[in-house]
């Protein structure tokens, strides 16, 4: 019985890990916090986004592609990942997760939302989780150009207010 | 001590399986995977949906009221569940959970979205964790016909473009 | 190793109750329980809300600027929190969550809608854990007045409807 309760507390740590490592993920992207979102993946890993549309292979090209894409102080994104379908095997592991991601670009001028699931895979490197693959199909994607809400106003930024909103209140 | 152990790691093991439960309950109705969908219920299971305003009995009604609201390649949907305070007592469980959902149906050519907190249940049978009754009140939930949005684009849809993103990005 | 098997079940627990707080605190604001949700803070708890734009000191005045900002029944939210990265230190502990809320004010004819991250800290008394101070950053936050969508129904509301959805199903 020992054996069974060290496996089961092991594995309850390791859930718990893998859904951190993905929480930080999706953290770090939403902050630009780029270099700590690198040190999330790999050396070889690889990635697919836009249900598919872009593929990177390799930590460099992974960062640059984000870099590129999501950047911008005009770039404000919520990546929110959920709804975690875990599987442990050793020091490999797979998670669906459910994403829900609102991308809204002051300078292109454009909202965009949608949902998909992921489909990661985990490696265990000395000890840590890190992501080894990660990809999505999207159930649906849209966008709508700003110009459409008439009196649209974005009332707060990490980037141009240090995320306070300048709406009143109180 | 050893008692208190043992259920403490089966109510972990328990509420684990409770959440990936209520996961692949929406992950199946947004990805329209409907025999998978109906293994997750009792065979008398009720559900209530629309914030009380419909009700079905039985898990073939439950069936049939979703693939006829949601079985159309025309709704996308995305059902996203979490916050989950559950309680188990054997064989049983009560769940509540936060509800967000978004639903574009571009036939009917509408945007609707909203809140609720689900409250079900559930229980055991031979060893597997199924929905005996589900049902939510919504906090609010709205719609806008995409015609206000005037430039509003459909820009990925799993059954119009395989989950692929027709967005430009690099 | 009893004495590591009861402190990581104890901290599963902990990790446990500390999520269920931060869920019931969501729930009961967007369901405006106003007592049960005072009960979850200390008496000289802290808050920050709106990115740091407004403080509140001790439980009364929070309470206080979370009833005048969010009383009224054309205030319809969804505060919507996951993501859990919590780290717990005998009877205190520290959390950073994902926020993404919604706010239709029928009365003022406002959407609000946004991004943030919680960083929160709590403490134990008497074996309950307490919210002792809550604030977040917001990744961003707008505003699109009711009008600019010139068919917006809401279809339902906890207040109005009950909860039960106006629209049309089956």
């Amino acid at each position: 019985m020992t054996e069974v309760q060290v496996t089961t507390e092991t594995t309850a740590r390791d859930l718990r890990e893998l859904e951190e490592l993905k929480y930080r993920y999706v953290r770090f992207l939403d902050t630009k916090q780029w270099d700590a979102l690198g040190r999330l993946f790999v050396e070889d890993a690889s990635a697919s986004y836009g249900g598919g549309a872009y593929r990177a292979e390799g930590r460099d090209e992974i960062m640059s592609f984000l870099v590129t894409n999501m950047g911008s102080e005009s770039f404000h994104s919520s990546h929110t990942v959920g709804q975690p379908e875990l599987i442990i095997d050793g020091d490999s592991a797979t998670g669906t997760w459910a994403l829900n991601d609102v991308v809204i670009d002051t300078e292109l001028g454009v909202y965009i939302s949608g949902a998909a699931f992921y489909e990661d895979t985990y490696v265990r490197r000395e000890g840590e989780w890190l992501i080894a693959t990660t990809g999505y199909r999207r159930s649906f994607e849209y966008l709508v150009p700003i110009s459409d809400m008439e009196h649209f106003q974005l009332t707060a930024s990490l980037w141009g207010t240090g995320g306070r909103s300048s709406l009143v209140a109180g």
